[in-house]
Parts: C-alpha cells; structure tokens; sequence
C-alpha cells in the first residue's frame, strides 16, 4: 500500500491581505494565516495522522505554516525538504502590483486571462529587472534555463511535475504518509495531475488556505478519494474569498 | 577552500530551569532560552553569516533554536537536516531525575563521575521502561544495536562522528558554510575532534548556551581559527551557569 498524502496551502499572507499579486515575493503569514495554520495543525493532529516525509517551498509563508503545523502535531522532528518547484506561480512583471489598480490599468478581462488561463503566462521580468529571481541567493544552485521569468499555470505544472516523479511518488511508494505544504497554484498542479482535471476544469478550481487535502491513493498513485478536512462551511467560504480577489475594491 | 562552520548550543530548555537530567527527553525552550536564539540569530546576521546547509537533532529544543535563528536571519529557506546523531548525550536511567535530589541520593562524587567522566555512562534504561526510546515513533527507522539506553560522552562521540564524516565534513569539502544546532555534548563531541582536546580536557570544556562558535578550516578541515560570537562577559557568564548545575539547590 502507498502512504497517504496530504496538501496544504499556506495560510493569508500580508500581501493577500492588500490584495498585491505575489508569486515568488516571499511576503510572511498575518495573524489569520498562523490561526489558519495552528488550526490545520490541530485537526491533522485529532485525526491521527501520521507522517514520515514532509516537504514544502523555499518561501517564508509556506515554511511558517508548515513549522506551525508540525509544532501543534508535535512532530518538529520530522523529515523536511524545501524547494523552489513548490513555490507559487511566478507572476512576472504583476508582482507587486495591486489587483484591484491591475484590473483598472488593464481590465477585468485582461486579468481574468492571466489569472485564470491555463496557458498564458503574465507579462516577463525582464532579465536586470531587481526583481529577477537570479538576483536571490535562495535560487543560486538553479540552471539558468530552469528560472522562470514569468508562469502560467501550464508552466507551473511543468516545473512541479518532476518533482512529483523523483521525490514525492518514491515517498508515497515506499509506504511513507507525505504532507505538502505549499501554494495555490503548485498545489492545483499536483490535483490536475491527480484527480486528471481538464484545463478549464483546474483553473475554476479553488484551493482554500489552511485546508488540508487528503488524498488516498491505489498502488499506481491514482486517488481512490479526496476529502478536505474540517467544517464544510468554513472551507466553502475560504474557497469563495479567494475566487473574490480580483473583485475591484471600492 | 572550505566552508565555514558554526556551531550553536540550544538556549535554556524548561528543564534546565527545573534542573532535572534531560537527555534524550523532548522538552521545549524556556522564554529565556527563545530569547537566547534570537540573539544568536541576530548576531550571526549582523556579522554577515550565510550558511549554505543547516543540520539539527530531532529534538525540540534544538529544532527550535534553529527555527528562531533562521528566521532571525530570514534564511528559513535553507536546507536542513536532522539526525539522531546530533542529539543530546542519552543519561540513561537518571533521565527526568532532579539533579541536586540525585546528587543526594548518590553522593556528589558519584554524580560528578556521570557527568564529567569521559566513559563512564550512568546506569542504563532497562529495555522495558517507558522511557526508553525503542517506544518513540522519531526512533523507528534506527537498528535496534543503534539505540542507546545510556551514554558516556565517549559513545556520544562514537555516534557522532559517523554523521561529521558522512554529512557535515563533505558538506564543507564542497565549500559550503555550515551551521550545526544542537547540544552540550554532541557539539563537545565535536569540539573535541576538531580541537584535538584530550578526553581531560573536553570534560572540563563547556559550551554556553546560545552563543555561536565560528570555526575556521583549513584543507584538511582542521581549525585555523575558533572563536565564540558576543559580548565576552556574557559567554563567560553563561558557561559558568552552566558549570554550576550540579551544585545542591538550597
């Protein structure tokens, strides 16, 4: 029998909280976001799950959900691995901009393609932009050819399925219960992946923060089913306050 | 070249403040102790340190040192490795016994020797008692002839060193900066090596809490330098509390 697996996106960050796009700008957790994460924490902890492997991105607010909740399982001790294919989408040359004043400049529908298209990526980062990933010495050991510039979700996928094969796959083959936690966008890559969603279908599918996932899998890694933990209520408004964030403010 | 490395000893843990043996038991910092790694973590940023590799014990107490002192850095993105091997010296039998209750029952002399013998374990956990740690979950991957039920700072050693020569010392040969968080007598068991310190001398050598020891290395990763990060006084406050534990509280 494969181990069981678990998703978890990060909690809120700061930056969701005044509504910037993010990517790879590695923004802290809020208050909410460390009660998202002790709260995601407690549950794994009252269901009794175990794990043996953990792994998360090299950004600050999935790693802070993942202390928090390996801190409420007591299980600081734990095996955990970091990388950048887990990371969030790079969201190129919107990052750091504002939704609602990205909408206004470019309009509603411009954005809704970025946002939600499964294959048309942001505007680049040019290559001496300071914001270019080459200038971080977190991504110092990369290829060049494997930074990205800009992502869309498709690209996305692209860089998080390898990882999926060499290092998450043999896990849960060898037995051993993984949990993930990471982002919005690395996190669809993998249920696109699982659950065999289309295109279109992915990109109207909304992971909530701090809801852990959990997936059972058959010998060849095929879900045999998925469930959110915790009240239904609460993960359905988790699930619709992000599909709200493009909404201009007033 | 090769790499640099730094070793941190854990603050102050709760039993250290109840003055009880610890050992292999998982108890967590004090207030004081948290504070201990954020100025640890404060002085290694504000000296410039960048590490490239992270290694830690699976306790807490060191987990959490190292979590502080990585944010503190705003380097939680850095790899990190944790290993039995790092923990604490096992103290067998006395483990969660009062140091000055044992030190009565058993005569200073005795006391003196279990501490600050080189080879002489305190008397061993039997492989039925609760304590033992064949019973935890984080222990179930070792071999049952790898699990101590009581150690000497000479079989710390012995453990110990397996793990420098496998995965800290190819580490800095590849020219990385290291940082190694852990505890009394795993970094003793280090210091003694790297120094050349007789089994006398080690015994008497200790290592204060929450202050770096930033190690030099030459080709053949032998010192060219070592020298304790902070303000002198403060180290020598701390090694001398430390020095004191088993002093009758009256």
């Amino acid at each position: 029998m494969p181990g069981q697996l678990v998703l978890l996106r990060h909690g809120q960050s700061t930056w969701n909280l005044e509504n910037l796009f993010t990517g790879w700008v590695d923004v802290d957790l809020t208050d909410q976001g460390r009660n998202e994460a002790r709260e995601a924490g407690r549950l794994l902890k009252a269901e009794g799950f175990e794990f043996q492997q953990v792994f998360t991105s090299v950004l600050k607010r999935a790693i802070r959900t993942m202390w928090i909740v390996l801190d409420e399982m007591d299980r600081m001790w734990l095996p955990v691995e970091r990388s950048w294919r887990l990371n969030e989408r790079h969201y190129g040359a919107l990052q750091g901009l504002n939704k609602a004043e990205t909408v206004a400049k470019f309009g509603a529908d411009q954005v809704k393609i970025w946002r939600r298209s499964y294959d048309i990526p942001p505007p680049a980062l040019s290559l001496d932009d300071e914001r270019h990933p080459r200038f971080e010495r977190r991504y110092a050991s990369l290829k060049p050819d494997e930074l990205p510039n800009t992502e869309s979700l498709k690209t996305t996928l692209d860089r998080v399925l390898p990882y999926w094969n060499n290092r998450l796959a043999p896990e849960l083959n060898a037995g051993r219960d993984v949990l993930v936690v990471a982002h919005g966008n690395s996190l669809r890559a993998l249920v696109k992946m699982l659950d065999g969603m289309s295109n279109d279908e992915i990109v109207e599918f909304n992971i909530p923060t701090g809801v852990p996932i959990h997936y059972q899998l058959d010998k060849a890694l095929k879900p045999t089913s998925r469930r959110f933990l915790g009240d239904p209520e609460a993960i359905k408004a988790a699930a619709e306050a992000v599909a709200r964030q493009t909404e201009k403010k007033n």
